[in-house]
């Protein structure tokens, strides 16, 4: 196969949801889209490189979901509504099997979110992917990192520290030895999910447009993205360590201990941090049933410019590093 | 340097140009960008891997200008005015020397063609880059490579061939030899220029709009990409070898021969190939004068869907096949 076969056989008459606002789609040489009027455009690009945003030697399935989710889950902390993206995929080899299960995986993101693949690039190289994703949403409402206010709630959607957790397992490798009893691995599968198969927040980023000053999302671990949102913020935070959500399947496989660094150090989750000013509580309480999505408060902003996260006994936790890709 | 201070000293702090349709550049989740009313938006993916798409160890400053120039070309292809632009990089170590190098050449190439950088990513990996490139142009106005109309002229903007030539002597080595002549080195300075630092034709492109069918730019080598936009053109095309806009210093260096052989086969140069209803031909000479540009009638569009190139005697020149990245 050829680059040209390639691209027509997975992904040009394969990928082929279509949109309004997508005018030429792959295939020239750019795409041509456009965008509703007193809308805007938001715009992220994010790669992932074998071995370091992924095992060696993934599956192709688990790298065009963790990809996908990365992306739209830049959108979902803009408040932003997919829109487009472009895909550029670098590989020693193209093989059927890998291109086969590649392209499924990712043709059932494009339908879930109704995104629509808009053009591309096929390289000979070392294993590495890039999408660009772009998202509209109304004039003057996107999400910023840097409109929280002192006193203002800091939220957190779902449960951090599954993703890390999953990894972790995945890594040893545990599930895959034969000697591990089948309803073990049955109790895992959960956390596998959730590092495998993320889910980004995309309909809670929209809704939060009324609501939230400012919002990111958990990729690189829950405290090093607080820190990037005081940073843009020009404040501090508190949180509450014992307040950070963590599912019951990862204290029961980990301990509650462990359970709490990957909370706080672990990436991957894709969940959002948002702050909300406070007379707002009530109303993240009736997104969170709306959605039946948990949104849970963790603290809140303060003067300064630290995340200080503290037990109830007021001792500061320590771990606030969250994982640098370098 | 870790990844925030490569960040902030070389791209977000450096290559600054903003422009108004851009409301949020880099530095949140996403960039937040607009779009004039009654403009589509163009956009377009192109990855550079070492050994590939440039000479392992080549500099950054070489790496640079060819990754820009090949993505504006995209834009240029299309009609289309820049807009604005993401950028990935992977590489096995970010040197000062490096990113210092690269990141002047990028703003000189921001500058010029008044594209604000909007975001990017840095990854940890064997050194390969991806920028997306967005583009805008009025509703309606995109030149598609389907355009082409039997009987439609053919032409090449500039010379085609000279970057391929330029490559050529980057591999030999041959003007790094102490052995070599200080006047031969300069004699083919202006190939190696052609190679290392190609013009993306963004005014001919946009002027272009009024006039031309179809368009597409020559990255693959000349004989591919015309039969891509003869492809999508539903057309043949007839070439004239002779007609074919060669320079003389490459008929100096390479001879005629092989000469013919770059402009038919060598990409890289980035000149435009487009095609013009035969009543233009007079609009077409105009431009050609107002721009500065050397603009040659190399051949029409015909049934069938063959790329054929004669000489004037009728023979046809066989070599049709277009550099394939893989």
């Amino acid at each position: 196969m050829n680059e040209f076969d390639i691209i027509q056989r997975f992904f040009a008459n394969k990928i082929t949801l279509q949109h309004d606002h997508v005018i030429i789609g792959s295939g020239d040489d750019c795409a041509v889209i456009s965008l509703p009027d007193n809308f805007q455009m938001c715009v992220s690009t994010d790669t992932f490189v074998e071995g370091v945003h992924f095992p060696i030697a993934a599956n192709a399935e688990l790298i065009a979901a963790r990809l996908m989710a990365a992306n739209l889950s830049d959108l979902a902390a803009m408040g932003a509504q997919p829109h487009s993206f472009t895909l550029a995929i670098t590989s020693p080899e193209f093989t059927e099997a890998w291109l086969q299960g590649f392209s499924d995986e990712l043709n059932t993101w494009v339908e879930e979110y109704k995104i629509p693949l808009v053009g591309g690039n096929l390289s000979k190289g070392p294993l590495s992917l890039t999408v660009n994703i772009m998202g509209m949403l109304p004039c003057h409402s996107a999400i910023l990192r840097s409109g929280g206010h002192i006193d203002d709630d800091i939220y957190i959607s779902g449960h951090i520290g599954d993703a890390a957790g999953g990894l972790a397992l995945l890594e040893q490798n545990s599930i895959r030895e034969s000697a591990t009893k089948k309803s073990t691995i049955e109790k895992q599968l959960p956390l596998l999910d959730r590092y495998a198969k993320p889910r980004p927040r995309i309909e809670l980023g929209i809704a939060l447009r009324e609501i939230a000053s400012s919002a990111i999302d958990i990729s690189d671990g829950f405290a090093a993205d607080l820190k990037h949102l005081c940073q843009a913020s020009d404040c501090g935070a508190l949180v509450s360590l014992e307040d950070l959500p963590l599912s019951s399947i990862l204290i029961k496989t980990f301990g509650l201990e462990v359970a709490r660094g990957k909370a706080v150090q672990g990436g991957d989750d894709y969940e959002l941090c948002f702050t909300c000013p406070k007379v707002y509580a009530d109303k993240v309480q009736e997104l969170s049933l709306s959605l039946g999505l948990k949104l849970t408060k963790v603290g809140s902003l303060c003067p300064g410019s630290d995340v200080q996260i503290t037990d109830k006994q007021g001792r500061l936790y320590n771990e606030t590093e969250g994982y640098q890709h370098f």
